[in-house]
């Protein structure tokens, strides 16, 4: 009998509770999913499915629009899942049916193609997001029935991703193509999850086993179009065949996205040698070109990867749709082997809480689409010439805006990413207050789990089966973690069985059992690899897994200027004033006496330092007071 | 009786055999001068002259194209003056000749607005460079008379001027217009000095107080055009009355000639209200917008200034062009004043030494556009996407190939900037081996300086006046320096008499008088104002006038993780092996020890380090062996 492999519990199954994740849900529900649904129909990205924009028209449709609607729409039926909501129930059936209306006789659907240049359809995969749109209309409308059981809007995309399927492929006459901005490969394995129809996996597989081979698709595509080819395929990931990759390259979105999608495929398909690939990348991507915060990207120059161990602070661009393309991934990684391997949800943790948290203001007004990780804001200005840089401000919309979108959608789904299942076990990746529903052997089992996670070390889960049943429980001891415990039932647990990052305990569950993980966290001083130029002689604080940064709004001006002795001790503190409740971390630094900086820029000598008081928040939490500077990486000194 | 001010020695009554510069600017006139020709006929800039281009021929000629042909004629004549040569003379009378016929009816000399857009004179002032050729063609015309004495060149070139005085001034139907590329207004001055004829000061003048005021001259202009005015004049440094302007902004080269302008026009006409904005914009760039090299210019956007203490280094523009615009204008400021103050001369040689010097290759055959003070290559390429990227490999040539014209010139006349003289009075801004006449008293006077400086500290003078004389001789003690010292004829003189920089000797000079100045040169660890937020926890190595770097060929690849303590030994030493000769530094430092780096980015704890020996080399020499990391900002550790 095949070995059942471990899936994940979908966020519908899961309810969460959190001191620190509610009140973010809660907001995206309130406050940022209606913003979407504004702006969507504010810049004209509703009314393009009218298909009536002609020449002349204002706010002319756009080749990427259909993703923002669709994100919106996803993040929508999540939100009402939990929550219904008359007018936003009305605004989405709204927007499904205009698509209705809009859909072509042979089931095509896409506002810009069908409306602006009906007849360039499929010319530019390479280019123009065509494939990429479809991608989201088929994730929103998956998830649309999954949280509403309504079939409308699914039966629409199915029809749409038939046309595709009848579109591409090895057959006869069909199109050997595949999409510049990946998205749709894992869209329609959620497509075949849903339905069960393995045409829709095939095709994934296929735009997956065609992407980088020779003859190269988007030569030919160009040729026809009478334009040059590309220099070199490397921004679409689409250089070499994806089982040859071995280095992330270009644009980190479309990278994460396509990584997720082999992933996907790899795990339903069992190919080993797809999921090698994913692993190969992995460690790429996870070893030698992340930032701290869990950000990809390390340039602004196509949105890209660069080389290995760039990672410049200052002008990370550290995408915040490439935060959460990671955290995409990393899920799916999760589920690639047979066992979870626990480092994939350290860096899922990584990311969620760090570089895509950034990504949205407090408030739920306001977006960063770049997440860099050290900012003044008036060099930032004299440099790039822009007031109220998006660098150090987060904006209301962008005129690219794949950001806010998909900051709505992980949010209203995050309950996804806390757990996963088999028939007789149950692993838990997260830690965040929530109750989860499953089924373990044929019995019903609710684990309800509370914690005050991140800000303090103790997390309690209760095991509430129907009746007693055998199953295993793996809990996650984080890779930033030393000395974890565990108590069953006020005992603690000796001799803790830890196999890939995760404690297992199998045993018989009773009503009432109860664990108290104890999550030591103690602030860390971090350092990176030497080959990090930026980082040298420098350190970040974390405390568990939120990586901390200083503001000139509780420090100084000349946050570089401080120096953190290797040896200084930092307190931490939960301060339920500070930003919505935070931990912060405060201790004693130095930082040169201006006196003798009259008007000249250099001195010979050594700096007469004093102490000064610092006074570091979570990253995550920044720019959320008046804008000003912003430093992860603090400079380091090692006293004898 | 007013007061004789102090004015430059000019470079044909110096010559100069230097250990230090004589093999630079040998190799100037052996091997760079000549490309410079090549490379003007090869790419079109001589061609373009014969006006016969036609749409659809090759190398259409562009707006800036008689700025490169004319510093080469400039470069020349000063070559040609020490160093007979007839094929250069015959190219550069080839290219006068050529001017000559191509010379309008009204005096009109422009090959591009002659041959390529007849109908356009004068009509974008602000971005096509029209007026910025005039100033070099002037440029080249005074020097070719003054190292020449034949006035064929000059007298084309004083119709020009005429012409354009009679286009531009405050006379009825004359234009109010400017230069967009400021250098008319410095070059100007030369043309005035050399004709004695008032028109030309009175018309730079004109230039410099037009600019900047209301109704803005270039609001106009682009109305003329039909074209939307700029958002803000800060790039030409016509954002207000150049008498208004306390801060360095826009194009650093064009204001680097601006304020050269600018001082010039002050000194000739005892302007002080304008020799007081020159004072303020030089407090602004040397005291917060200044690279240590003696670079300015912090992006490569508008190749521009930015805000004060914002200087990156890995991003530095830097351009070779303004380095050399810097020491134009702290020469023309060491004679704004009745006397010397040696601030200026000391930024100025800072210039010379490094930054400037940086822009060409050791054999005279690439350039260098723009000088980062860091660099890594396969980081560079990566974010840029560009191999062999400018930025750490110097070219042959360039489309806007400014700079090694204006290497060519500035090398060729060198001699220029070490001696100032009045009547009675001369003085000594730099140390380097050479021999000044000049008239003291109307005695004839050659002092002769033999050193070798800046390697050693070592200069001496000899005074050999034709008969004894009274005069004053002031000495530079730079600002470096600390305990300098001063023997007479063998003995020291106890008291020296230093204002403003100088040390000051006034007595009855006779032949065989000898000076002895002891300039100590300790290696010299130097930090950066707290505010330049790169530069933060990092010092950088200079000793006497020079800044050094770490290139990767002598240390590690990991630069940046050298970690040197302040309070390490360095050890400078000759090295007649190295680079042509130079004065190297080596010491201990400590590095990161790689083993417990595996695959991992980052980690908790504090580093294991080991001793390193570290060599660091003249900034201006780096870049002249296999291309590879370079660093001048080394990172500091304060040991208890």
């Amino acid at each position: 009998m095949k070995a059942e492999r471990i899936i994940p519990v979908p966020f519908n199954r899961v309810s969460v509770d959190d001191l620190f994740w509610s009140p973010r849900i809660e907001t995206n529900r309130k406050v940022t999913v209606p913003i979407g649904y504004e702006q969507c129909r504010n810049t004209g990205r509703l009314d393009a499915w009218k298909l009536d924009w002609k020449d002349g028209d204002p706010y002319r449709p756009h080749i990427f629009w259909d993703s923002d609607v669709a994100k919106w729409m996803e993040a929508s039926s999540c939100s009402l899942y939990f929550h219904p909501d008359n007018k936003l129930k009305k605004n989405l059936n709204g927007v499904i049916n205009l698509m209705e209306k809009a859909q072509q006789p042979d089931g095509y659907l896409n506002s810009y193609f069908t409306a602006v240049e009906p007849g360039n359809r499929w010319t530019n995969l390479r280019d123009r997001h065509e494939l990429y749109c479809a991608g989201h209309l088929i994730e929103a409308a998956v998830t649309h029935f999954v949280t509403t059981g309504d079939d409308k809007f699914i039966n629409i995309i199915k029809r749409y991703a038939d046309c595709i399927d009848s579109v591409f492929g090895n057959g006869a006459g069909q199109k050997r193509g595949y999409p510049g901005h990946e998205e749709l490969e894992l869209a329609l394995v959620k497509l075949f999850r849903a339905t069960g129809e393995n045409r829709y996996i095939e095709l994934a597989a296929f735009f997956l086993n065609q992407r980088g081979t020779r003859p190269h698709y988007y030569d030919l595509e160009s040729a026809s179009r009478e334009e040059d080819p590309a220099e070199n395929y490397e921004y679409w990931q689409a250089h070499l065949p994806v089982r040859e990759q071995t280095e992330a390259v270009g644009h980190a979105v479309r990278a994460m996205y396509l990584y997720s999608g082999m992933a996907d495929v790899a795990a339903e398909t069992d190919d080993e040698e797809l999921a090698e690939a994913c692993r190969i990348l992995w460690r790429n991507v996870t070893g030698k070109r992340m930032y701290i915060t869990g950000g990809v990207g390390s340039t602004e120059r196509g949105e890209s990867f660069t080389a290995d161990y760039d990672l410049p602070n200052e002008t990370a661009y550290a995408e915040t749709c490439a935060a959460i393309g990671l955290v995409f991934w990393a899920h799916r990684m999760l589920h690639i082997d047979m066992k979870p391997n626990a480092k994939y949800a350290d860096t899922m943790e990584r990311s969620l809480y760090n570089c895509v948290l950034s990504g949205v203001s407090l408030d739920g007004t306001r977006f960063f689409y770049t997440n860099p990780l050290e900012v003044r804001p008036g060099h930032a200005m004299a440099q790039s010439g822009l007031e109220n840089n998006y660098r150090y401000f987060r904006q209301e919309w962008f005129n690219c805006s794949c950001c806010p979108t998909n900051i709505m959608r992980i949010l209203s789904s995050f309950g996804q990413y806390i757990y996963s299942s088999s028939n007789d076990s149950i692993y838990v990746h997260l830690y965040a207050g929530s109750t989860v529903k499953v089924v373990m052997e044929g019995v019903r089992v609710n684990i309800r789990q509370k914690t005050e996670y991140p800000w303090k070390e103790t997390v309690t889960l209760s095991v509430e089966p129907d009746e007693p049943v055998e199953f295993s429980l793996s809990l996650r001891i984080p890779g930033w973690c030393e000395n974890a415990s565990l108590e069953l039932n006020g005992k603690e647990i000796r001799q803790l069985q830890i196999t890939s990052g995760y404690a297992h305990m199998r045993r018989l569950w009773r009503e009432g059992d109860t664990l108290n993980l104890i999550l030591p966290m103690p602030v860390q001083k971090i350092e990176a690899h030497p080959e990090v130029r930026g980082n040298c002689g420098k350190i970040a604080i974390m405390r568990g897994p939120i990586v901390y940064c200083l503001e000139e709004e509780d420090n100084t001006q000349s946050l570089n200027d401080i120096r953190l002795d290797s040896s200084a001790e930092l307190k931490a503190e939960y301060d339920e004033n500070l930003l919505g409740g935070c931990t912060k971390i405060t201790g004693t630094a130095n930082i040169r006496k201006g006196e003798v900086w009259t008007d000249h820029l250099y001195r010979p000598g050594i700096a007469e330092t004093m102490p000064v008081e610092i006074k570091a928040i979570p990253y995550c939490l920044w720019n959320n007071r008046r804008p000003g500077g912003m430093l992860v990486w603090i400079t380091e000194n090692i006293p004898d």
